[in-house]
């Protein structure tokens, strides 16, 4: 007891000392003039628009603006009508995200013109990893923001509340309206009274900034949990059981978003387990869930340790059930077929279900591309997937396009993205982690908006020191712009490329460290018993003569999954792109490339560009140094040395290993290795430290 | 006593495993051919010269060499003459080198010419800092090859025999004519009956190829294990004690070279702790040694923590009693001023002690030079110590000459290295470092032969594969020398400024990391309560104006121990050579260089270049694989890699730590540090691993 109260007091010492580290997010701005806002309604979302306009307005000073709340079916969902003096709406929501969208505006130096405003999806959601007992799985930004542990973990205070806050104000204001709060290995507490007391509490805090709770359960709640002998999931005390659990739920949230589910994969239960498919698994949440207008998000990661080829899993099992889903069930997708690798081809789902709801699963959270360590700006990763052809309907059939309703008549729309926030000052553990979640609910909401355009936009709001009363056409030095967004925009969108080269260039996949960290590299790690698609070399398929895995039409066929021309441009190796190469083919260490270069060589030069780019984000970042206050600088500025470091390791421990089997020099005009193999590898699962 | 047992079986396992592991240091090449050898005497040194000439005969095939001994005054102490056919010397010794040096010639191919080759030096000896409990202080090749640990310490093995011929042969094959056996702080041990019959056993193994046995004394053994209440130097019964241990260490070995002494030095005992003064002290051991012909070495390494500059006190205390010293004692003077720095200038009792013997005392070990981890040939620096120009007797008094008898008339002549060998199978820890110990030994006696030719000679000797039977002339194809022998030389003759630039350029000096390893960084470490001369900030006076220590006329007049013109070059800032400038000035971070660079500016390039020069080696090594064998090749090239490691830690802490005080940006075009200082500090004395 006494030790809880000490551990706050620290926490909250700790807290206030730090008086610029980041927890001000993209909304640190404040107004510059006054702003008169006439509303003919009153709500609580209403309340918390025209109180950010009145905080943040750094428009003409005495200026007014009107909120219309009025049905229009040019705007869809929570969109918008904007104009200069002028914010419409169907909802009271459509107002506040009007509100925060003509505030961006101002912020970043863009007029406010004329436009009607509408989200790309209905359903905009962060997953959090977030077990009850406050820790996160893949959780870089410490303990969770919800749950907390030991005795008194079911107290709502007060300072719960404020976070809360301002975790839903800077949700709303990027455009995100939902909120899983737990892991999908979901834990039974969570559907406890006591649990869903908290889950109230927390909805009650979002609830006036638009954002839904919903939570993840486990399938086999009924037998685990409910006292009964099975989670068969056609067996009628089965479907009782979740009738009455959901009604429990919607008895003290009335706007419960729904659940996630994730089944039969990494040793969860599922309808499997039963006999059932996935769909009469799905079905009876569904069900449970659609007399109150919830949804149910059902993963689609799944695999088994015996198929030939984890990449077509997902597509095998799903494909054969395309229209046996209930209209309220939204299959959830990776981007890719494997797993948040740096750089994967999209999902072939995406597109191929053509009568069932399908939703894009980003991973905000950087489990395998730096934890909170590397500085990536993801958006150029998620943009690339999005804006991936599939070719399902004709050209032109993104993955965006194919996801969000403007192909099929999807009765929901929805998005994904697995959260990165923790109690951490600065909400993510690194300042420029901010920007993924900043660009995830850009994107969320539009999904065509580009990479360069939310950087832009978010160093612009992050870093943009606005001295009061100056008007907005002069936010932005030419000095400030020449020498801090030119160049730290260019960082950003770099970043991501980097991590792909210095980590897992030319298609390589899933050469990580195993079992634990996900974090270092480990293309060697294949220890005896431990099922062969849980090891890198299942993946990179490396010998003396070659390497890469083999999904083309004389492999694993995986190519046949893309629809035409996709399928056979990704199994010609005259048309596959080079960055997926070795994702489809298995092709001698000296192919030649397109660069004439030998596919070894190529690798090569990519590790080093990779590293290279790396030590040019630190010049950067150190030469920008007068822009940013000390606190935000330095933290940057040492994580930049680390990322830099393990670059190094992910460039030397994979060199080195793969020339064991290439057996050729790492062309002279690169950089040395630095560390020896057999120490990298002795150190494989423990690189956070070097 | 199992567990010794098995634990050289582990030993002797290991070893036999390891094929190439550089054992054979430069004596490696086998005879292409047959040769009749006629000699007019017999001994053990001419049968070991006989024998020698037969097994590494390299020239035409049944050729004829005759061995003369005659006496000849042209011929200076174990000199030759060497001409096609014949070599003639003075003793039987100096058969014995003349038979190495044409060896030599024949397998680096030179020209057998007629030349007189007389030693520079009369006394060539390795100072071994090994305990009688095995253990080698800065010892980094394992434990000593003359002592051993445990309850059979005393036994005198085959294989104790056979390794200390081995080490005799090195020597002689270099010109090493002396080895003292125990470390400076002596133990009482080594004079005890027991310990004295293992001396005597190891100098009737190195008696043949003319090394003499030494050992170090503590000033006070006639207190510590003579039974005597006093080691006054003064006092009678101490120089009974001392005459009859001497008599006693004469009687088991008759050719017993001598004692090294280390008084009143970093807490040992010495004539001061007895009002006497330095030369009261050696006289008397000197005084015990006469009769027998040996020779005292007192060191002149000296310092209290109360003088101003300890720069300034070997010569402080020793110069007034100069003339003062019996003619068998020769003062050991250390390379430099403060203690074996990668660079310092000259030692001023170099040619100032002008009736008294004083003999250069060089560091082979890399105490202060990376250990046996990073690649430094020590060649360039003693070249440039000998090289230096004292001016005492006007231009052309180099320290060498100042030394070696050509200027003063000394009745001994003398050069000492501390050596780096140990129990590692390639005997120096580093393979490179194998050229450490051949350079002393070719300076030792020729010490106006230049860098470049040691390392020739060494490379060759180290490295080419002699085909049986092939002539010298054609031993190195143009192939390996382009390839192998000029990138091999020109990183060897580069290293040791390499070093200088990454650890401590432009005049730095002690600012490695304390109180232990002396290996990394340490220009922080100052704890309360130290004595301030162990501080590098002691050395460095860095603060927000300036950095360097001020020995000017108008700082602690150092500059005035050296002899005119010197002491006013040093003095005047535009004399002074920038490589000595903070050793000497303590200047502003803005002083303008020559390069017209701001002080702090150079600084950071000089830490910059130096880490890339490590990345070229790196390159080089690489890049000669082809032509060396794997195991040799790997070793070093981990080593090389560790070496970069660890040049970076020093440019980066060095940086960070100086930046804390000039408050200046390192140069944008410098690759920027990636390690941060806080982590450095933390790891100070600790950086063998990372």
């Amino acid at each position: 007891m006494k030790t809880t109260v000490y551990i706050f007091l620290l926490v909250f010492i700790s807290l206030s000392l730090q008086a610029e580290g980041g927890h001000e997010l993209w909304l640190r701005n404040k107004s510059t003039g006054h702003v008169t806002v006439t509303c003919s309604r009153n709500s609580a979302t209403l309340a918390v628009a025209i109180k950010e306009l009145q905080q943040g307005w750094q428009g003409k000073d005495n200026a007014k603006v009107v909120l219309t709340i009025k049905d229009d079916k040019a705007i869809k969902y929570d969109g918008f009508k904007l104009s200069p003096g002028e914010i419409q709406a169907n909802t009271d929501l459509g107002i506040l995200y009007g509100v925060y969208e003509l505030l961006r505006r101002q912020q970043t130096g863009h007029p406010i013109e004329k436009i009607i405003c509408n989200p790309s999806y209905e359903v905009r959601i962060l997953n959090h990893w977030d077990d009850p007992d406050s820790s996160i799985v893949r959780g870089f930004a410490s303990r969770s923001i919800f749950w907390r542990k030991g005795k008194n973990s079911l107290v709502v205070t007060d300072a719960d509340k404020a976070l809360w806050q301002e975790y839903a104000r800077a949700n709303a204001s990027v455009g995100i309206n939902g909120a899983v709060l737990n892991i999908v290995n979901a834990s039974p507490l969570v559907v406890s009274e006591g649990y869903l007391e908290r889950v109230k509490a927390i909805a009650a805090v979002l609830r006036p900034y638009g954002i839904k709770v919903y939570l993840s359960v486990n399938f086999a709640f009924p037998s685990m949990i409910g006292g009964l002998k099975t989670s068969d999931p056609l067996d009628a005390d089965v479907i009782k059981w979740w009738n009455a659990k959901v009604r429990e739920i919607y008895s003290k949230i009335p706007d419960f978003g729904g659940f996630l589910v994730k089944a039969n994969s990494e040793g969860q239960q599922g309808p499997h387990d039963y006999g059932r498919s996935h769909a009469e698994g799905a079905n009876v949440l569904a069900d449970a869930l659609k007399p109150f207008e919830g949804i149910l998000m059902w993963r689609a990661f799944v695999y088994s340790p015996n198929d030939k080829d984890r990449a077509k899993q997902a597509y095998n099992e799903f494909m054969p059930l395309d229209g046996q889903f209930r209209d309220n069930v939204i299959i959830q997708v990776k981007n890719g077929p494997i797993d948040f690798q740096p750089r994967e081809p999209f999902s072939p789902l995406f597109g191929a279900m053509k009568k069932t709801s399908v939703m894009p699963e980003f991973e905000i959270v950087k489990e395998y591309l730096g934890a909170s360590i590397h500085l990536v700006f993801l958006a150029p990763m998620w943009e690339e997937c999005l804006k991936s052809d599939t070719y399902q309907e004709g050209a032109g059939s993104t993955v965006a396009r194919c996801t969000d309703g403007s192909i099929y008549p999807q009765e929901h729309t929805a998005i994904a993205g697995v959260a990165n926030v923790g109690v951490d000052r600065n909400w993510c553990g690194h300042l420029f982690d901010q920007a993924n979640w900043y660009a995830f609910g850009r994107l969320a909401w539009g999904n065509t908006l580009t990479s360069e355009q939310i950087a832009d936009e978010w160093i612009k709001l992050t870093f943009s020191q606005i001295p009061s009363g100056q008007a907005a056409s002069t936010l932005f030095s030419t000095d400030w712009t020449e020498k801090f967004l030119v160049p730290v925009k260019k960082m950003m969108l770099q970043s991501r490329e980097a991590a792909v080269n210095y980590m897992m260039p030319l298609g390589f996949h899933h050469i990580f460290a195993m079992p634990n960290t996900h974090y270092g590299p480990g293309p060697w790690w294949a220890p005896e018993g431990v099922r062969k698609d849980w090891t890198p070399p299942y993946y990179h398929q490396a010998d003396t003569n070659s390497v890469g895995f083999d999904r083309t039409r004389f492999g694993s066929d995986a190519v046949s999954q893309y629809h035409e021309p996709l399928g056979s441009q990704f199994n010609d190796l005259e048309t596959c792109p080079e960055k997926y190469l070795l994702w489809f083919h298995h092709l001698p260490w000296n192919y030649i490339m397109k660069s004439g270069r030998t596919l070894w060589d190529e690798i090569c030069y990519h590790y080093e560009t990779g590293m290279q780019q790396v030590r040019e984000f630190q010049k950067i970042w150190d030469m920008v140094e007068p822009y940013v206050d000390t606190e935000r600088f330095t933290q940057v500025q040492d994580k930049l040395r680390s990322q830099f470091r393990n670059a190094q390791i992910w460039k030397d421990a994979c060199l080195l290993y793969f020339q064991q089997f290439s057996l050729k020099p790492i062309p002279y005009d690169i950089d040395r290795p630095v560390y020896g193999l057999d120490y990298l590898i002795k150190n494989s699962d423990n690189y956070y430290g070097l």
